[in-house]
């Protein structure tokens, strides 16, 4: 039976694209979401082409295999978690970049290719996928199934915002195309955003166009400390307002920092005497055509951030500024090194952050447990790493703070996903006639439920 | 039976608010779609609530009456015009702006509200609802139905990006809410962009979180004449790349230029032998935030027009602007007081409007049909007013104008949608795989199949 599916699956991509049992690598066993343990699938495919990944698609099904895509298995919810009985197709082979077309501002490419890799490809036409989910290995085929999002979203938009079209590879076996090269399009429902996001549950991207940014010229990172969190949020609204268009605007309390300044051994600059008295950070991206102009606005935010009650403000370039980045992209792995015993990514809207940070962290003493973390202040996005040993407990706590979370107008997660690792309780706190619809619109793209199941759905 | 099923209605919004038969002003028979011929609904139903909505829409199921949503009707697609055998549900009264939200920059507003209306609120809070489709009685709801665009949406995109969150009337009869005052959410398949632009065929909006921006206190628009419309086609990436980030980027071909200045009486101060030298013209919408940065900007668009070939660069304030804009946002009535048999708006990338427009005189050419227009150049939208009075003529040359739009990489609608005018199009023309996942997803919807039946699928 197990070599007959094999068989199969090698007549398709080829035999030295197919592994099983133990040949696959451990690596191929999840992603790093911290509270889903790894899994080996029976089979792996890597195929080359999108008539490849149909036809898996058409053999899984007869077969009654489950299918689990796989990008580059950076994702946080454990969506990429193959099935013990299942096959992991991985697209670590489709990765090329078909095109940079730099007259539609848009590129080709393949789900495989990896975000460093586009980067470089766009920067050399002076463009930009501005999707920057912090963590550059990832795979734009993982960008489309997590919708991911990152620290540029505040401008930019966020995954769903900066693809305008797919070739996508159904459960029942065909290659279709939705969007293209268009910025918009009313022509039929929206195939497009309704793929992304879906956690490889509904379609599989064969080919992604993305949207492309002019790279602007001049940039800098501001840095400033307030007294505490409820001021940083407080700003928030403020630099919006200001028309500034910030492509970073982020919020680090205190610990958070202390633990990324030890981990990068990072060098702000910032004195004994405002560190000790700040309770929290806000950090904001500012970027422009022009030397000049970036001035401006680096000075109309300086003056904002002085009448808000920013203790100093400090602007970094170049160096300073790329590894202050860097090491809040990296704040997940502090989180991990610190022992964190689960991330998540709670969205509410921007107004409720205050709020629902004092509810978090009130939850958290009750249940004896630790809550920190950063986030992308400008999307209402709170990362909150969470440190409670015992499952149970920490079950029962995550419960509470997304219960909390959808109390105020959020949701469980703005950009990670929901995947394996957070199901059961969006299962449990979603609207049931919701769910019911969310069920029945999976059942219209996979009749035979072969695609990832157990994640997002039960 | 007939009473029957006004009886049953009346018991849920009350008498007043259902009309049968003559009692129904032809007003509500359609909408400005120039193809479609009006249609008398057997049941006209104002709701007053959300809940009123979904007993509708209950009611509708059990007796098998098809229900069509109306918002104002300036649709152009069709699509509001109702069934013989139907109900109309419409908006008028679920008119009210919620909440103008200042701090997360939303309004949330019952569809019916009217973009003027809507317009005035959030001016009040300095803010701005950015889509703006050309006819201000045009409701929000209508918006969400048809995922309506406008001139602005070069910069801001259409309604799909827009529209943050729904409440919904499902026609299973459940109310649910998508999305929220959040501008990103990766928590179970985006209910909120499938359900805009389903022309009404999924399910009703009965609440409507938009998005807000800031408004610009400085603003111009800039004309620049140029010999052809494929010089002006071709300044467009470059407008794009140099960062300006323009609000409004029009092409208007030199006949619709005339139209439109006769029609609304415009002078723009373009001296004789320019106009007359002039195949094309440009229009370029710019704001900033103070009067200084705006000029720089506008010195920027100058030189870049003035080497890409422009034969002047007229930089219009106040009044002046703002009859243009207005005269461009009236085109289509223009067309229609010239005897345009119908209005389109096929997109295409970008890069192939000059070649696709070229192909569309020359398919109208050997149609003995006329062809003009003037379209959102920055989305690559090409509005074409269609002259033929031969129904048969008219349908095959559209057919294939379509076609052609469809094989350079376009669709058959940007914004205006596929409603009842295009339907037979777009089911001849669409990928029969994706046509039929479509269905699969009305069905996962609307099992009773009452939603607005014939619009969109057939
Ligand atoms: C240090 C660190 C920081 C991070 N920071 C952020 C952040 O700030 N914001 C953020 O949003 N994310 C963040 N992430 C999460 C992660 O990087 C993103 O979710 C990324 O998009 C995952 O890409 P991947 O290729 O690794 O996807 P995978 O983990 O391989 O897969 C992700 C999902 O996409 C599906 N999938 C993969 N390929 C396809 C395809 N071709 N078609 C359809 N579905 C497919 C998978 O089945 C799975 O459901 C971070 C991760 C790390 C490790
Ligand atoms: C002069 C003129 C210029 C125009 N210019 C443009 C333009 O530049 N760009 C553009 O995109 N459009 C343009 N339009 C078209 C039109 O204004 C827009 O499509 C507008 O969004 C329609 O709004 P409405 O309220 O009139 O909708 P209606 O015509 O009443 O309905 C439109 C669709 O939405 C559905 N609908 C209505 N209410 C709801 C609801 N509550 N829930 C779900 N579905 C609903 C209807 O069933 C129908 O399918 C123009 C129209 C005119 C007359």
């Amino acid at each position: 039976m197990l070599s007959d599916v094999a068989t199969r699956l090698a007549e398709i991509v080829g035999e030295q694209q197919v592994l099983t049992g133990d040949q696959i690598s451990a690596d191929y066993a999840g992603d790093e979401a911290l509270t889903v343990p790894g899994q080996q699938p029976r089979f792996l495919a890597r195929p080359g082409t999108a008539e490849e990944v149909a036809a898996l698609l058409v053999a899984a099904a007869e077969h009654g295999v489950p299918v689990t895509a796989r990008g580059s298995g950076t994702g946080l919810s454990g969506a990429a978690r193959p099935r013990p009985d299942g096959l992991l197709v991985s697209f670590e082979r489709m990765n090329a970049v078909l095109e940079v077309d730099t007259e539609n501002h848009v590129a080709v490419v393949q789900p495989g290719v990896t975000l460093s890799e586009l980067d470089a490809r766009t920067a050399e036409a002076g463009l930009n996928y501005t999707v920057y989910p912090g963590e550059m290995s990832a795979s734009v085929g993982g960008n489309v199934g997590a919708n991911a999002g990152g620290m540029r979203a505040v401008k930019y938009g966020v995954t769903r915002h900066n693809v305008l079209g797919l070739q996508a590879a159904l459960p029942t076996g065909e290659l279709i195309r939705t969007g293209g090269k268009l910025t918009k399009i009313s022509t039929g429902y929206d195939l497009t955003q309704l793929v992304i996001g879906s956690e490889g549950t509904l379609a599989l991207a064969t080919e992604v166009i993305v949207k492309l940014y002019p790279r602007p010229a001049h940039g800098v990172t501001v840095l400033a400390p307030f007294e505490d969190l409820n001021q940083v949020l407080a700003v928030v609204p403020r630099i919006i307002s200001s028309g500034l268009a910030p492509h970073i605007l982020e919020y680090i309390d205190n610990l958070t920092m202390a633990a990324m300044t030890y981990a990068a051994d990072l060098r702000l600059g910032v004195p004994d005497e405002v560190r000790d008295a700040s309770g929290a950070y806000l950090v904001v991206g500012l970027e422009n055509r022009t030397a000049a102009l970036l001035d401006g606005d680096v000075e109309l935010l300086g003056t904002l951030l002085g009448d808000l009650g920013a203790a100093e403000v400090y602007v970094l370039e170049g160096n300073a500024a790329r590894t202050l980045i860097e090491a809040r992209e990296k704040a997940f792995w502090t989180a991990k090194s610190i022992g964190a015993d689960d991330v998540i990514d709670v969205v509410v809207p921007r107004s409720e952050m205050a709020e629902f940070l004092a509810s978090t962290r009130e939850l958290a003493l009750k249940a004896e447990s630790g809550v920190l973390g950063c986030g992308h202040a400008g999307d209402g996005n709170v990362h909150l790493a969470v440190f409670q040993k015992d499952p149970d407990k920490r079950r029962a706590l995550l419960h509470e703070i997304f219960a909390e979370g959808m109390a105020v107008g959020g949701a469980i997660s703005g950009e990670h996903g929901i995947g394996n690792a957070k199901r059961d309780h969006f299962v449990e706190l979603e609207d049931p006639a919701k769910l019911e619809l969310l069920r029945r619109i999976k059942q219209a793209f996979d009749p035979a439920g072969i695609l990832n199941p157990g994640v997002l759905l039960d």
